[in-house]
């Protein structure tokens, strides 16, 4: 994996990557990634969407948060883009890809939820789970959920030290609930020919390793063909700590 | 993984482990890891139970052994310990701790036995394999398990030299059987709100990874939320071989 | 993993291995893997059989293929081998081991199928997949099937570089349809008390990994008790560009 392709990419396996980031995080959370990606030739977007980054407005939908990536590719009229989705970004890519299915070279999902036509995000959790977060919702005055710190700390960031950890902590705000309790029509997504790759961190348990449960190979598999790249990591730290080994295993899924 | 913290560790940071060790084991088990941990600054204690040891009484039950282990944190009356259970210590963690939840910080079941309410272990294995259990109990004088070379090589330390794997299996004994057939009460462990993680060695098939059987996920994912840490082992060689690397993991599932 | 066995072997650890190649392949997918098996003093064949390498006969059964092995093994008067299986190549070795039990060490599964008594290979694929070859073997002159590149690229060379899947692309060559298609009776195989292995690589998706399919756990666990040896590697690559990393994975699931 440390080989010369990574500093000499030849012009045409240079890719245009399009990172679509997940809850309880914003464009900043790419920072690292696409640093590497760009410093190996490649060319890198971080859109930001409805309801997240210096949007004042929590009140909104997952059809806002996909227009405002479908308005950022068609505004800069990319084509033959790797669309990359994380966590609940997973969800968006599956709309955006309804879209915009021209200007796609390839989906990839980076333990990213890949819902059934008819589901919503929490509909992927287990009951107590789907009940903690509906509890968080109801507690909120602007329908918005925070996640407490040792939920935070075990789910998401499970192999960061305590230090790390409480930095990670530190940039996230609450995220709009609406947009996962939304029951999303896939319809067209289930249909789409667009090449799939789906990355799987085997530490991220954000949304819980299990029987009938998780990233891999539970959500994975509705994709149908596509391409598997395996990596050591969980939900969010690896992001912030080797982005050098995430922004590879992002371009194995990737290339050609 | 190879940080200062390993070294430098600030006091706040030391943690007091209590290691359980499980069948075919005695407290030695813990010796290379413990000396690791040690170094690294935390206190560590590696308690043997009933039936175990230098115990010459093979006729033990689950509460006698459970109680060993209770007695022994109550006399040294420690505090904010990491509670952790390798394979069948997970059980007697499972009831450790519904009798003094007050004195334990985090629960840590590496590759160990999560017993639903009203389980034994011999139900956590496919027909076959619990056959043999009951088979090699009927053959022993004093309702002990011994297990026999080639299985212990192939499901106990499957990546071990063969050299190493003898010079294992010379250092283990008759196992009660007892224990390890009675049905828990475990509805007071599963009301208990202790932190709990779970660290997960893919190698390792002593109970045989698979659909509806397994250490993880399919007994972890019984802990509700908690957190995971997955590494390459299997179920004895790497304490035998590599103490560091497992030291580092259980650091890892039990740290803040 | 990288110690003095694999230079120094003593007389008494070093292997015979028969190595059975899968579809799409010949004997000479095993030539880097079969090089430094010998480099280290085992005795490495790698039998070519009906249907595959300069057969001009692509008219070939599933019982042909498995006499061309038995042949092979009884002419050479071997004994005490390390039969290793590589994909399809599992189901041969599962009827070999029928014929010739007594001359067989070690069962090695790598990434193989093993197939319930009265299934096909095609059996233990998804539905849409296995509509996928259904349609592939009715447009064939021949009764062959041919993977077009995509699907080459994605599910067995997915962590190659592009230019390394062309070139593994440019040795595939169509295969006999048939074999995969017949229903094999395997009661004897699992009569059989031959110790078993099974090596599996966890980026290896030829097979989808999923919920009731895939190589590990869901074909592994048919054998019973077996020796589990995991690995970072996919479907072809690995004896590709990696032949020392597959040769000591070979040989931890075939020593004693």
């Amino acid at each position: 994996m440390e080989s010369d392709e990574r500093y000499h990419l030849p012009a045409d396996q240079r890719l245009t990557f399009v990172l679509v980031h997940g809850s309880w995080a914003d464009a900043h959370f790419w920072d690292g990634v696409a640093a590497v990606l760009r410093s190996r030739g490649h060319t890198v977007y971080t859109p930001e969407y409805a309801g997240h980054g210096k949007d004042p407005n929590k009140d909104v939908t997952h059809a806002m948060i996909t227009k405002s990536v479908v308005d950022f590719i068609t505004k800069l009229n990319l084509h033959n883009i790797v669309l990359v989705g994380h966590s609940f970004g997973g969800t968006v890519i599956q709309k955006v890809a309804e879209q915009v299915p021209d200007r796609i070279k390839r989906l990839v999902f980076w333990d990213a939820f890949v819902l059934k036509d008819g589901e919503s995000v929490v509909d992927e959790f287990p009951l107590q789970m789907r009940q903690g977060f509906e509890q968080l919702r109801a507690s909120s005055k602007d329908d918005t959920l925070m996640l407490p710190f040792p939920l935070f700390r075990d789910s998401f960031v499970n192999t960061a030290t305590l230090e790390e950890a409480e930095q990670m902590y530190a940039s996230i705000t609450p995220e709009p609930a609406k947009p996962l309790f939304e029951k999303l029509d896939l319809k067209a997504f289930y249909a789409l020919p667009t090449p799939k790759s789906y990355v799987y961190f085997y530490q991220d348990n954000a949304v819980p390793q299990g029987e009938g449960f998780g990233w891999h190979p539970h959500m994975s598999m509705r994709l149908g063909q596509y391409r598997l790249i395996v990596g050591d990591g969980d939900h969010f730290t690896t992001a912030h700590t080797r982005p050098a080994m995430l922004a590879q295993k992002l371009y194995e899924a990737g290339r050609y």
